[in-house]
């Protein structure tokens, strides 16, 4: 049976992003603050490098049971034994990605569009990372923003859980839970925060705030 | 058990090499000339493109039964059914590279010095990649040159079979051969060549004097 994770609290690890601190740092101090699910990536490193980092967050993972996935590179899942991947529309397809990983990997997969969206329907993954849903200067090979109402109208479509991602921080959101997302990723909000604990904390909050339903209505007139 | 694999012409085909033809093209016409085995190496490709480009060389090797091995990504070459990888001082470590690939994958390590060379014994590689042999511009993070003499200890000390690699052409791959190489690796004297067929034949032929033994003596005073 596939493994279930907890989306709702999603670390984007990226270690040119953590403000010097060792990757590791930043991410002990998140899983403190309630992260549910960290992501290593890092596109700029040699391979040793990759697997060494991730052996190392693995170790820091796996007595939580945070599960620990690995940015596009199957082959460091594979070596220090993660618990999956995250694959953007340019790294490996899907396919052979759960043909390699097996059935109890988890796999997610970036969707950009609407379209790239719909066509997830027919893939095997375990959930799509939506973004991004704000502006943000994380990423800047991404086209147009979502929105909540683009993730509102993906929500309707998909059959995956969804992971907001771009631009999200705790005081919007609870607005991305609200219009359909399982949980919230997140960059630099919690890994150049300079308290990263504090941070996670506060992004947890305000997903159980969005999950416990609409704001409350402005006083009128 | 183990493959056996023929090195003697053994293409390191980059596709940013090769002179603006696509990659498939200038191996095909290498293949022609006598290349025994193809690595692909891209450092600067999405993960989506190395896969793409790899399936295209398979389509062509497999049917000639000559090897293809990846450069650095594991993940690569099973996606593709490839015979192997072939892994760099900073790339997955071997230990890992073989637990993943299992016992039949031609694994190949990079050794650019002759400490690295001795430690490579305690390894359970297929060959051994030496280099540079003599100077050259394509790569340019290595150290010292091996030289002939460089190679002639390696052999002397190694368990292994032996490819020289870096700044070998049709003038010096007998010398090469002759330092006790099993084979020559090159990139740009085929790559980059106006005729790939032409200049894989030479070099195999250079390989093959060198195997016939020592070069003509001088003629005296």
């Amino acid at each position: 049976m596939r493994r279930q994770a907890d989306y709702s609290l999603y670390l984007v690890a990226v270690p040119q992003f953590c403000a010097g601190r060792p990757v590791e740092e930043v991410v002990a101090a998140a899983l403190d603050g309630g992260v549910t699910v960290v992501q290593l990536r890092d596109k700029e490193c040699t391979t040793r490098r990759y697997v060494e980092t991730a052996e190392r967050l693995s170790g820091l993972l796996r007595p939580r049971g945070v599960p620990l996935i690995i940015n596009d590179r199957l082959d460091v899942a594979q070596a220090v034994g993660a618990d999956g991947v995250h694959l953007g529309q340019s790294d490996m397809p899907v396919v052979a990605a759960r043909r390699l990983l097996g059935p109890d990997a988890l796999i997610g997969l970036s969707v950009d569009t609407p379209q790239q969206g719909a066509t997830a329907n027919e893939l095997d993954v375990d959930y799509l990372g939506v973004g991004p849903v704000y502006a943000t200067s994380t990423k800047r090979d991404t086209t147009a923003e979502w929105g909540p109402e683009g993730l509102r109208a993906l929500r309707a479509e998909s059959r995956h859980l969804l992971v907001g991602i771009g631009g999200i921080d705790a005081g919007n959101a609870a607005d991305v839970v609200r219009a359909g997302a399982d949980g919230v990723a997140v960059v630099s909000a919690i890994c150049a925060a300079d308290d990263p604990r504090r941070a996670a904390a506060e992004l947890r909050r305000a997903v159980q705030t969005g999950r416990a339903g609409p704001p409350p209505a402005e006083p009128g007139f």
